[in-house]
């Protein structure tokens, strides 16, 4: 990543995994002026620790934020608090990188519940799709900010990236299902799926870039053994 | 539809709509020995009256069973009411066709909140995933019997079908979003095609056929105007 980035940025789950890197990366390698507001559900949580470092390394460079995906008033207030700091700068760039699998790794039919099903639903999709809703006006001010520049959708004007995965993929679903079934993992990936390309549709006109990408087989918490013997 | 199809449907949402038609056709089309399971939230509410008049009008044909698509105990009840009835004969059809749109019709994002969210895909997709897990002795008791057939995997042996839409076609997006965005329906159909892809994977080796389908645009209440600009 070597994108010389001098906005706003925001995302989602990052005392730990991707999310985690994903800041240690953007904090070494964006411009000065680039500002991180690195969310995670337990600031001062033992679990946070990683992130604290983070911040006392990289001064003034990241903010945590207190943020649970799966709690909407969690997320309004989030938001207020990062729109107040930001104010008409907007903000840049918005990875809606928190996600859960539940049950947790392989997850057949037979163990996966109802409650799996609404729990991840209300995690991996309703969270990105209320930040995004809610962000939308900063999104737009830095997107208007833009304008001048030669890039018409990029992250340096205004943009939102959704982690998807390969799991999502329906064409590729026969050759991994066996590996992973995790159902309710695979259907919310497939509506986040769908909700980046609503908000595609939806923001375009207002020149937010608005994609999803699969980061590739990672070893974290999530990513674990689950697929070892897949890739 | 001239199938001969001589065993046991289940068929959701047929008080109405494109439920309603289907029960209908299939009562008319299917052979003598073919029993439709019709399900509604209501069976004595004036909404189901025109589906009692087809019980009364095919005698023998057609039972209806009261389901709640997005209530567990009641997916849970009229199993075991079905499994009583059908025993060792098995199930040979379920047709997932019960579905909401919240906010109905154009919805907006601005007119789309998380509880939109939450319920279309609890209706729309938890429904379906729990109706197939729950019938899935069922099911398979109907593949074993049919396993003397030319057709490998077919209705007349056991098979889902997940009714789904063109809306939640990735590809298609970009020319129907703007008459209608419906971010609840589109992501839960989304989520929904990626459910029928794991279940076709899952209850393969069972000679279970899983698909989805796109009916085309009919004039219901759920179709209703909403894409009348658009096809
Ligand atoms: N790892 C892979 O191989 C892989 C492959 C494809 C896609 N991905 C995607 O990459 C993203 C990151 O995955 P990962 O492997 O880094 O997962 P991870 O190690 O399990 O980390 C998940 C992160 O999300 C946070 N989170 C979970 N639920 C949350 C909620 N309700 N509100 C706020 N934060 C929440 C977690 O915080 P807590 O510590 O509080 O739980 C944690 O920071 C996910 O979107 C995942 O689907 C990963
Ligand atoms: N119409 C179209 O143009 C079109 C196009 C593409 C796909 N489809 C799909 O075709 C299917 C049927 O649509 P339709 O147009 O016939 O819709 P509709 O006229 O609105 O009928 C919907 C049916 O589903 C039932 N239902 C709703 N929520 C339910 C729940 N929680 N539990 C059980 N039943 C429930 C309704 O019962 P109540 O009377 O109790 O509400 C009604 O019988 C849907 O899957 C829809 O997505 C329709």
């Amino acid at each position: 990543m070597s994108v010389k980035l001098d906005g706003n940025i925001f995302v989602t789950g990052t005392n730990r995994g991707i999310g985690l890197e994903l800041v240690k990366q953007l904090a070494e390698k964006t411009g000065q002026q680039c500002h991180i507001y690195a969310c995670c559900r337990e600031p001062e949580g033992t679990g946070a620790e990683a992130l604290r470092q983070l911040v006392t390394q990289y001064p003034g460079k990241i903010t945590i934020i207190k943020l649970d995906a799966s709690d909407e008033d969690s997320i309004s207030a989030a938001v207020k608090t990062v729109s107040e700091r930001i104010g008409d700068a907007g903000l840049n760039l918005l990875i809606n990188n928190a996600a859960i699998n539940k049950p947790p790794q392989h997850a057949t039919l037979a163990d996966t519940g109802k409650k799996d099903m609404m729990d991840v639903y209300e995690t991996n999709v309703t969270g990105p799709f209320l930040l995004a809703k809610m962000f939308l006006p900063l999104l737009q001010k830095a997107a208007e900010k833009g304008s001048s520049e030669g890039d018409k959708m990029s992250c340096k004007r205004s943009a939102i990236i959704n982690i998807s995965t390969i799991f999502s993929s329906m064409e590729k679903c026969p050759e991994s299902f066996a590996f992973a079934p995790v159902y309710s993992y695979r259907t919310s990936k497939a509506a986040l799926n769908m909700l980046t390309r609503c908000q595609a549709e939806d923001f375009k006109s207002r020149n937010i870039l608005v994609t999803a990408i699969h980061p590739g087989w990672v070893l974290t918490d999530l990513g674990g053994d689950q697929v070892r013997g897949w890739r």
